[in-house]
């Protein structure tokens, strides 16, 4: 546990990206801000500074002269930031790839580590269920290690049931409570809780209502029991998941190709048990394919073209044509001064809930592209996320232009891109500037004090909780949200960087913010947030490469500024950007594969005590085909390959 | 060895190529020699056509006018070309697949089977030799099937000995047969071979030959022996072969990620004994990548520049230069016809000499790459050399200008290589078509008759060959040579298929070049060649993805000729690039693992004989290595270790 607390904390904090902005910043404040500070180019030609000018722009690149021979001072800084980049990187990926060895060769027993996942399962003879065909197929293969195979089935009705059935326990439980309230406070026999059974318990008829669920759950526990059965031994699905009686076995089996077609048997590590996303397992190769392809286009249209459909959308929403389908709205528009500012707003509006919605949307893209896992939706949107935006956040407002018309400029003219974001950027240091400072101030505010969950857990404490469930239920402050907040993080490091040398004054900014960051985040992850499950560290490759865009950025801009002052030897920054893509290189070679895959070395490390197989197995039944005693596995696994049995033996 | 024929046989011929060719005639011929033959684009304005103009051209796309709608059957030839190539290339991946999972699946022991290639070995603790930690680091991590490790040893001294007393061996067997020789024709006491000591025999001391090498076999045995104690345990490299007990257990190890950190226990299928580069295998891993990028920077100048060179040292070596360095040559030189003659083609033979070393050079360069295997190496220069060709042979005369101006024109206009390609390849049809036929006719006659290994042979025999294993080492062919043959054959595909629509009258000669082709190699791989190692087809993805890249080249032209025609349906072509980009990627991602890695399912077959794993293990030793008989082997083992035994233990 130290050591995931660890992990977790070093990636939700950007302790490296700390060090890096403290490290660049210690030699680029009092070099930079001199040589910026003592030149005259803003000054007008009497000699005076205009008074518009403010300090911050008089300490910044902008006051240098052209071709003067302090942009030396400036190429240097480049070359430091870039340095100190790669060293800071270079350090950090040892230093998680250390802390995911150690978290991997813990001696707990981790279900996922005796597993693999098999997906993609060819249709089995005709005599034979999926179940007796993963059997007999890996049994074969592995046959001193293989220990048992579970097949993935189409839990959809199965899972609907129980859902009711876990409803109405949390009925009855809620009831219960309300009911040993009202005795005390009342009279001592208590009012028995009633509820409607029509639509959101407003009309139908009124029912007792622990009788009523009582009754429901006799009723529907057998209906589950029989659903279970024809789930497990009907409903069986090409995919599996297959347990290995060790650690080592299972890394092996998972990093080695199985079947001579690519498309039969393929094999990964299984995601945790906690993370799997069980309808996305019996997709096939070919589907997750295309639907990967077509994710991706739609990524890339929304990305690039996102203010179309919203200005289509606000079009066709306009006050008038809400007025005439939504009539009851009339009391709100027809006022004369709320009708101004909704005009006025409505695009904005629009806006708004668009970027509101923009995770939920990238989650739901990622996974639909058939991905296994929950952590692995979270890096794939998260991903996403951070394209939409540096393209449209940093980009789009630097060019100062609609991002589609600089794509147009940039396929025309493609060295282009370096001297317009050199042109454009300088002039927008004091927006960035402030954009830092509100992020650190509001959100970071918000965030340590968590006001807004503390005011919903009080409205629903008062109002709506009964039992002690439902008091954790409502406190429990939810998952690291890494698919947004890892974006947002790396935004601020991109802005950082780029303007680190344009105007070093934004420096102690970013440093402030992800200083307080890692406070808090020491403090949040200790105390507050419960991670749901656990990937290892995996979403650091991910960071990494991020941050190396985030640097090239820097690079290619600094390139154009340098060499629009007229410096000539502002080409001297070229070969920065070749080193920064084989310093990426070299370490996806080196360190990734430990991410990608397990090693060898780790999964041998010995367990403290044997591993209880029943267990590791147990772990992976959905919750709905869970029977009620944990001893009737063996009727979980007699189910699944009943029909072989029942078929003639040939 | 059935299979394995009908692979080598299937690689050799390019019968897939053939049944692409001949497809696409059936359909061309017919359809669009009427429609061009029929048009009047060739036509003068009197109507009638030129005396310069041949049948040929006649016959050809040149003849049709332009935006006439006769242009839509070449566009569905194009499509139609393109589809039987898709369908051709997937049905040989898939058969070449089968193919190589049969012969890889075959019930004789390979020795490669057994093992695994071990490179960037850490540095052992002082008190360990580089072969124990390597046992003691696999075993830990497969106990249970870890056989023995190999670990390699710097040869090169051993090697110089073992070659100079096989020399010794050799000329003793000849001076014995001369000895013979000599007492039945002349005096039956006969005459002892003498020979001198000296250079190439011809200074030195004169000495009876066969007294002399016994002596000096009888001095280097000892030394040998000596220099192969002291190689296997002072001389041990970073590197090793790793044997395991079964062949599913080496599979699946080779196939595993080892270590955390990716620089230490790399591990990869080990290659057939006769083919492993030892000199190679010790390279640590950030010295192959680095290799890697130098030779491919070597190759892109080669590929790009190599005119300059060329002209450079025929500029240096003109007859004047000549003269004065290697005065001997006066006598020649100082002739005037002779001067004459040699000024004016210095240039185009050091042209001939150049594009004669190129396929060593090329192998040579690959060899430095630190590729571990010959049957690899092969593969790598073979791809470079097809680059070579298609850049400079096809591209090269095609664009008509040098390839270096023709790169400048696509890096200022990308899209604009389409229009160029388009509007020069019709003129050369002629050229390419006699190009084609010439190596039809010559080239096969050449390979067929194997001319000049044969009056190499006879020469040989008559001075040189005196024992039976000498006429025996004249007589072999030799490897089947892919290097050089399968990117001229590549070479011939691109051809054909560029100009099967352009000119569809260059088919029956492509048809014609491949089915002689079949014929021959049915031959050739039968009765001749005898390959020095077995890749089992790994030569297939190769060649797919270089006819895929034929293909696209192409459908840009056609897209760039068809467009140049004035018809704007000519972007109907545009989606084949897709479609070819989808279809080798798809092939990629179905078949060519199976080719990169040996699937668990073909390596779990049964053998039909336990295997003897100490004759696998002795596959290994190098032949300088082995210890004259067998059963040392041991001897050879117990020396790798012997340091170990030797330091105190802790």
């Amino acid at each position: 546990m130290q050591i995931l607390r660890q992990l977790s904390e070093f990636l939700f904090s950007g302790v490296p990206v700390l060090a890096i902005l403290a490290f660049s910043g210690i030699v680029l404040l009092p070099v930079l801000l001199p040589v910026a500070g003592t030149d005259h180019a803003l000054e007008d030609s009497t000699g005076r500074v205009p008074r518009n000018v403010t300090d911050f722009e008089r300490l910044a690149l902008g006051n240098v002269q052209d071709g003067s021979a302090r942009l030396w001072a400036f190429i240097f800084a480049v070359y430091w930031v870039s340095f100190v980049t790669y060293f800071i990187l270079w350090r950090s990926y040892k230093h998680v790839s250390n802390l995911r060895a150690a978290a991997r060769s813990t001696s707990d027993v981790k279900p996922e580590e005796f597993a693999m996942l098999v997906r993609d399962v060819p249709v089995p003879p005709p005599n034979q269920t999926i179940k007796d065909s993963v059997d007999s197929y890996f049994r074969a293969l592995h046959p001193d290690t293989f220990y048992k195979a579970m097949v993935v089935t189409d839990i959809t009705k199965a899972d609907k049931i129980f859902q009711e059935i876990e409803g109405h326990k949390h009925k009855i439980a809620h009831a219960e409570a309300v009911y040993a309230e009202s005795k005390i406070a009342n009279r001592p026999e208590g009012t028995r809780p009633t509820h409607r059974t029509g639509f959101l318990g407003l009309i139908g008829k009124k029912v007792d209502t622990l009788e009523y669920c009582n009754e429901k759950i006799k009723e529907l526990l057998p209906k589950l029991e029989d659903e279970q059965k024809s789930t497990l031994s009907e409903k069986q699905q090409r995919a599996a998941f297959v347990f290995f009686n060790s650690r080592a076995a299972a890394a092996s089996a998972s990093q080695t190709l199985h079947a001579q077609m690519f498309d039969e048997w393929t094999v990964t590590e299984a995601p945790e048990p906690r993370a799997v996303i069980w309808t996305n397992l019996p997709r096939k190769i070919y589907d997750r394919q295309t639907r990967q392809t077509v994710v991706y286009l739609i990524v890339f249209v929304t990305v690039v073209f996102y203010m179309i459909p919203i200005t289509a959308i606000s079009a066709v929403t306009t006050l008038e044509q809400l007025r005439k389908k939504l009539p009851f709205l009339k009391v709100v528009v027809d006022q004369p001064l709320l009708k101004t500012v909704l005009q006025a707003y409505l695009p904005q509006i629009a806006l708004i809930v668009f970027l509101a919605l923009l995770p939920t949307l990238l989650v739901f893209l990622s996974k639909s592209e058939g991905i296994p896992s929950q952590s692995h939706v979270v890096r794939a949107s998260s991903g996403k996320y951070f394209y939409f935006i540096v393209f449209n956040v940093f980009i789009g407002y630097a060019i100062g232009s609609s991002l589609f018309s600089a794509l147009q400029k940039v396929i025309e003219n493609p060295t282009g891109i370096v001297t317009t974001l050199g042109s454009r950027l300088p002039g927008n240091a004091t927006f960035f500037l402030t954009f830092v400072a509100l992020k650190f101030f509001v959100g970071y505010g918000l965030e340590l004090s968590r006001l807004v969950p503390l005011i919903i857990f009080h409205l629903k404490r008062k109002y709506l909780c009964k039992t002690e469930d439902e008091v954790r239920a409502a406190w429990a402050p939810g998952d690291l949200g890494y698919n947004t907040r890892v974006p947002n993080d790396l935004l601020i490091v991109t802005l950082v960087m780029c303007y680190s040398v344009i105007a070093p004054l934004i420096l102690p900014f970013g440093v402030a913010y992800f200083a307080l960051g890692w406070l808090i985040a020491k403090n949040q992850v200790l105390r507050v947030y419960v991670p749901i499950y656990e990937s290892n560290g995996r979403m650091w490759p991910h960071m990494h490469t991020r941050i190396i865009a985030a640097l090239m950025i820097y690079q290619a801009t600094m390139l154009g500024i340098i060499g629009l002052k007229r410096f000539y030897y502002s080409t001297i920054l070229a070969p920065l950007l070749a080193i920064s893509l084989i310093f990426a290189y070299t370490c996806h070679t080196r360190f990734y594969p430990a991410f990608a895959k397990t090693p060898l070395e780790v999964a041998s490390q010995q367990l403290k005590e044997t591993p209880n197989m029943s267990t590791i197995y147990t772990a992976y039944i959905p919750a709905c085909l869970k029977p009620e005693k944990l001893e009737d596995v063996e009727v979980f696994e007699d189910a699944q390959s009943r029909t072989t049995s029942r078929a003639p033996s040939f």
